[in-house]
This record gives C-alpha cells, structure tokens and sequence, in this order.
C-alpha cells in the first residue's frame, strides 16, 4: 500500500498527462517524463511477444520533444482531437523511489466533420518516480488493444 | 491542493450529478446547482470563440426546474438512456469558498431498439462552492468535441 | 460517509476486479467473491420489472469457477477483448459489515480483427463485505442498458 498523499501525486500526474494531450497542451507533454525515460506505444500482441515493433517510441525527454515539434508542423490537431478516460489505476512500490502502476485508458476520437469514435483503449503500464515532491514518468508503455490503429496514431495516446 | 474533505464533496458532488441523470432521477438535476446559476453545454468551437451560441443554457435552478418539467411532458427516457464515464478531475482554489474544477466526461447513450454508441464526449467546467457543508455547482459549463451532436442533445449531458 | 481506509478498500476490490477480467486472469474472478454470492447480468428492462431472466448468473464461488473453466475449454480470449472503465463509485454503509455500492460501466471489446466497440455499458449494483481485512464481493448485479447484448455475453462483465 502506498500512503495517500503519494497515490494523490500519481492521481495528479495521470489527470496532468490527460490534460496536456486533451487541451491540445502538448509541449507540456515531455515535462510530466523524467529526462531519460521510455514512451512506447505496442499493441498487445507486440508486448505479449516481447516483439520490438512499435507504433511509437521515445527514449528520452530529448526525442518526445522533437516528436512535438514534428506534430506542431503537420498541424496535427486541426483534423482531429482526444478525449481521454482513465479507470482503475494500481499503485505499487518498486523500491528506490519508484512506482508501478498500471491503468486501464479509453480514447474518444473526434474528427473536424464531428464523428466521434471509440479510438484506442488498453492498457498503461508505468514506472513513476518521485522527485522533490513532483511525480513524473520514468517508462510509460501504452499497450493498445487493436493493432488497427498503428497507422492513424499522430498525437500520443 | 485541496483538503481531501473537500476533495471528497467534489467527487461526491460529481457522482451524484452521475446518478440522477443516468438513473432518471432529473428532478433532483436542478438540486446539485445554486439557486442563481450557469448550466451550459457549448461545443469546442463555440466555446473557444467565445460565441454566444450554446446547445443548452440554463441561468438559474428555476430555469432547470422548467427544463425538467418539459422533458417530462414529451417523455424523453423511454426511447434513450446515458451512461457517463468521469475522468482526470481537476480541483483548484478559487478564493471566496469557490472551487474551479475540470473533468473528462463521456457519454454512451442506448436507444430504445438496444444500439450503444459515443454520444458525447468533451470537458466539464465547473465552480464549485461549498454552502454549509454541501457542495453545490454554481456554473457548470460542458464543452462537447462534437458539433454534430447539437441537434441530438435533450437530456441534459 | 465510509471511511478513507474503507472506500480504498472497496476501490481496490474493483480495480481488480477490472484486472482479472481484462488481463485473462478470469481464474482469480471466483476469488473476489465470498462462497455464497450473487453474480449476475441482467438488462435496464428485467431488472426494472424484477423478471427472473439473466443473461448469466451464480450463486456461490463455485458455480463461478465451473464457468471459468467452461470459458477455458472454448478458449474464448482468444477471439475477443474487454477494457473496463469505472466511473461514478458510491459507497453506503448498509449494517452488520456490508457495503452497498454502485458504480457506471464501460466494457470496450476488441476482436482479434483489431475492431474495437462499445460492447456494454450500465451499472453495477454490489453488496460488499469487509472479511478480516479484505473486501469481497457478496453481490454483484451488473444491470446493463441494453437488451441486444444478451447472446454475445460469454466472458463475464
């Protein structure tokens, strides 16, 4: 069990992750990742392999905020927006400070002529850790459930 | 950061807000506001241009209360029922006892012949004020993603 | 109002009980319930009207774990696959070391050609016991809105 006042800083860290990406904030999006970190975006037969095959990968805060600057270029965001539902977050120590936690996330995708659909929906698999009193992400590996939606991916889920 | 017995009103508040609509318990809709109040659902657009425009708009209980009363004349919940989903629930002080708090919201809604679909998803903007122990919405104004949905919305969202 | 300690209790009771089940851990699914119990799925419309029709339904531990090893032997995690959602949790205190509950549900089912839908969404209706020191379910009654989903139900909700 971890103590309250721990579980609020991962609880404000995942509503933190869902606010940049939903309210189109996205240069605050490589802040919330310690400097070397993993982002990775796998469907779940890829994870379930252990295949190296990803959808989307960022090894450092470096990486994802070049992948940022790539986004603001292709103007990504007119087209299409997100809106994200978190549910069932697990917390458990993992010694040194750190985190695992994993949650189930649900992604509503609206595009410009207003069709709204059910976009990706799987599984976060997380390593947080705690530094001066700021939660960030260490690894955090997204774990989709369709390999469907490989190629229509541009923003992070 | 708030109290967690603040914190736990919000969410409460949030629930209940859940219940009454999704179980067609709307009498009691207008009983989560202030009695001079702002119930809006906008789109994006609408919303971030600043446009006058809104879906809904209700400017204190009483104008809910008629709402309520019209919905229930033409008898709306036989044919559709919602199911919300709530997510990444933002709560910051506002002075003056008032809350500001933000949150995903998704809404499924089910028509009569048993088809589910994502009838809307978006943002809440809520103040929040805590009155004698209750809290209460004195502004909650929805931003849905969609435009298409305008014409669809009767239940409020 | 329950307690902090409590309410994580019966929030972790059904964080794994969204684990079990979308994780292909359904052997652990009999485990979160006490010997004797009720697990059952019905429509808005039977349980509205009391009707004894459900779509599945157990009465004790075992009962459950004879289904999941029906479930074993048609192998069916493999063509289909749940992400939960849980919104809207409230917890009553309801006498003698029980808990009623409700909650909204979301399932989004993935089959194994990568098409991902709303496949279910309600309500959970659950008496909850605290038995030295873990929460199990003693009651779950999953009222969903649909009628047209009776057929495809193989996994539990």
């Amino acid at each position: 069990m971890v103590s309250e006042t721990l579980r609020r800083q991962v609880e404000a860290l995942h509503t933190r992750y869902v606010r940049v990406i939903d309210d189109d904030q996205i240069e605050e999006w490589p802040k919330l990742f310690t400097e070397t970190c993993l982002y990775r975006i796998a469907t779940r037969e890829n994870h379930a392999q252990g295949l190296p095959l990803a959808v989307m990968e960022c090894r450092s805060r470096r990486m994802m905020e070049d992948r940022v600057t790539g986004l603001r270029r292709i103007n990504v965001y007119e087209p299409q927006r997100y809106v994200h539902q978190i549910s069932a977050l697990e917390i458990e120590p993992a010694g040194e400070g750190r985190l695992k936690c994993r949650s189930n996330f649900l992604v509503i995708r609206t595009l410009s002529d207003g069709a709204m659909s059910v976009f990706s929906a799987g599984v976060y698999l997380d390593t947080v850790v705690v530094e001066s009193g700021a939660a960030l992400f260490e690894e955090r590996v997204v774990v989709q459930d369709s390999r469907r939606v490989d190629t229509l991916v541009v923003i992070p889920l």
